[in-house]
């Protein structure tokens, strides 16, 4: 069989399966996702050597510390795993809820109902969590998922995905909801983004690469997650007791994250920039600054590093941060405007008149006024259960809970009503 | 200029144009839709004038007669459109309207209200008329929009959005906010179509070869408007005086549109195919036959041609149709879970439980219970104005309103708040 036939098989089979996962209960999907849960914790000690293979490849392979870390299962993250599967149980089932009803006069009757997507195609990189994590949201949402991870993770994954199915089978639900792809070239994945009409939406999760080869090969409509390049604009009137705390959270409380900030904006005239620049420094954050910023900071020359051109679409992911002063709101906004990704951007003043321009000009999937770009996460928005951000602006916007793995379908009542 | 360079600035001309279009108040926008209006009416001779040209030049590459018929306006079509802009600058605005909105314990406060899309690009054939039409929507919701029809309707296009632009001119308002491309190779679609960060959605419009292009080649995304293989499920209970109306209005009001239905169900118990069938046929509709209904009929035998395997999937958009006998409504569900293209699906039935089910099993965008299938419109289901009917489940699905052509963004206000 051709990697072509394998893939197109087992979409083939996912796409049958959804049919079946789509009329099933909350009650059956529930019992499904603490089903999974028990069994991950049972098949411990077989998910741990599968891990330890792939560690084993990876390290021979010379990957770095941190590619190993995040390639890294053991008894707590496994725990975690099942933990998560248990809340994802308790969340509310978006499947089958009345999103609009309306009657006309002529007494044909409207309804929105919420049904699932149908099959979802993701492809990612490294972490193994994400098997779980995505297969559980996409069961929760009545909807089947066709997996790719990266090949390093592959004995993990499919030891993971064995898992899953093993505890659909017990449950006499069909198994062929969660697939993980069987082919391991990399042509496979191109095939997966061009069966329309088996996939529903592909999405992709790992870095802009990835991101992009997607992007261009699928035919298939894609939810682009991502990249994040995110601002913050410290006003004239920023109080400093909320700007230099809200600077150093975003930047420096997970810096590897996409609604970590990346840039920082100064206007020129706010009197307390040396203390924030000083203490940015001190928090073990490299400075990059452009002319205007090095030109009025000389006692901080030893600090400040040159910004090149490049440094303002780079997503550092690290502790870095490039530092630009600017004359005013209106600089701030057309430089936001260049240079945006559409994650996160804040502003931190005590001009309400400049929040409110602020608010409103920059086109973003979150903007803040007078809080740190980090709260853009699903659990901080009281999603429960989330599945990347969004900065596409079509479908879904922001951090995607479980509705942003459904779509809707009008069912429309008459009693021999012609047009 | 080569082409890709045009095209390339006349997406970063509108994208700039979006950026201020975005901003507008309602009134703004409604004054320009009602002076765009004004403006056709006053240049009707200059637009005619141009549409001769173009019908000419179809009438010399021997079009056929409805081809030129689709293609002409004259003062009546003038007016429609003039009409047809003062109930849309009527309608309520989308922008600015809060979708939720809620605060966490801490008090940091979340907003999520609609925003425009950006900037649209859209590829059409034939009609001119939505030239008017979907420039004037994407105004209404505050995007900018770079069109494309067909070559036969250029001078036409061109000088409907020459009244456009002269109409925003006249009002101070960016009238790059609408364009159409001046490129006219056929690659310069496909340019157009790769623009991504330029370009936020691509809307094609037309034959299922434009659309398969347009999904083919665009990195942009695509919303799918479309093809409709609709099915009417006649059941054994049906009421014959519900079910021949339907059929019949179905089939026949309208057969060149996407929710007119094309394939014909009939269980086999049903006690008035024969009335049907001879109904439909003096109707003028041909009626192609699967082998158990020409069985079950023989005096119909004159009547019914032999239907192929092709026909199952054929959108005729002419008055024919396919029939096709089954056992129950298990063979209805499988038919049309095979052959659905995921418009609109019916089932007449006096049974509550059989409709139940359909409704809950078929997987379209507007399923019918004793209702023809006809009504699968932006104006029949109240929503003023429409933009298409999606057949893709991500962003919109079925007849698509002002709202399809807008997303959303958080706006999240804190004192100081960190993470």
């Amino acid at each position: 069989m051709t990697h072509v036939d394998s893939v197109v098989q087992q979409a083939l089979a996912a796409k049958q399966a959804a049919r079946k996962w789509a009329l099933l209960s909350t009650e059956q999907k529930n019992a499904a996702l603490r089903k999974i849960a028990q069994q991950l914790l049972e098949n411990e000690s077989t998910i741990l050597a599968a891990n330890e293979q792939d560690l084993a490849a990876a390290a021979n392979n010379q990957y770095p510390q941190a590619y190993l870390d995040r390639l890294r299962l053991n008894h707590q993250r496994v725990l975690d795993l099942a933990n998560s599967l248990e809340e994802l149980a308790a969340l509310p089932d978006p499947i089958g809820e009345e999103v609009a009803q309306w009657q006309r006069a002529d007494g044909l009757s409207f309804r929105q109902i919420r049904v699932p997507l149908g099959v979802i195609g993701m492809i990612y990189e490294a972490r193994p969590n994400v098997t779980i994590d995505a297969a559980a949201i996409a069961l929760k949402t009545g909807n089947a998922i066709v997996l790719r991870g990266s090949r390093t993770a592959r004995q993990t994954n499919q030891s993971l995905t064995a898992s899953i199915q093993q505890a659909l089978r017990s449950l006499d639900l069909p198994e062929e909801a969660v697939q993980y792809l069987t082919a391991d070239q990399r042509e496979a994945v191109d095939t997966l983004c061009t069966l329309n009409g088996l996939i529903d939406v592909i999405i992709p999760r790992g870095g802009a690469d990835l991101i992009n080869r997607v992007v261009k090969t699928s035919t298939v409509p894609v939810l682009v997650t991502g990249v994040g390049n995110c601002h913050l604009f410290v006003d004239q009137s920023a109080d400093p007791d909320k700007a230099i705390p809200i600077v150093i959270n975003a930047k420096t409380s997970r810096p590897a994250v996409c609604n970590a900030a990346e840039k920082l904006l100064l206007h020129k005239n706010w009197p307390y920039s040396e203390r924030l620049l000083t203490e940015l420094a001190a928090a073990g954050v490299q400075l990059r600054a452009c002319p205007l910023t090095r030109e009025q900071h000389p006692e901080l020359a030893h600090l400040l590093q040159s910004a090149t051109d490049a440094d303002w679409d780079t997503e550092y992911l690290d502790l870095i941060i490039a530092v630009r002063t600017v004359a005013d709101l209106d600089e701030a906004l057309q430089h936001i405007e260049q240079h945006s990704t559409g994650h996160s951007e804040a502003i931190i003043t005590e001009d309400t008149g400049k929040a409110a321009r602020f608010l409103g000009a920059v086109d973003a999937a979150a903007v803040y006024h007078n809080a740190s770009t980090r709260f853009t996460d699903g659990g901080e928005f009281g999603f429960g259960a989330e599945f990347g951000i969004s900065t596409q602006k079509i479908h879904a916007r922001g951090p995607m809970g479980l509705t942003a793995l459904t779509s809707t379908k009008y069912l429309i009542v008459g009693n021999g009503h012609i047009r």
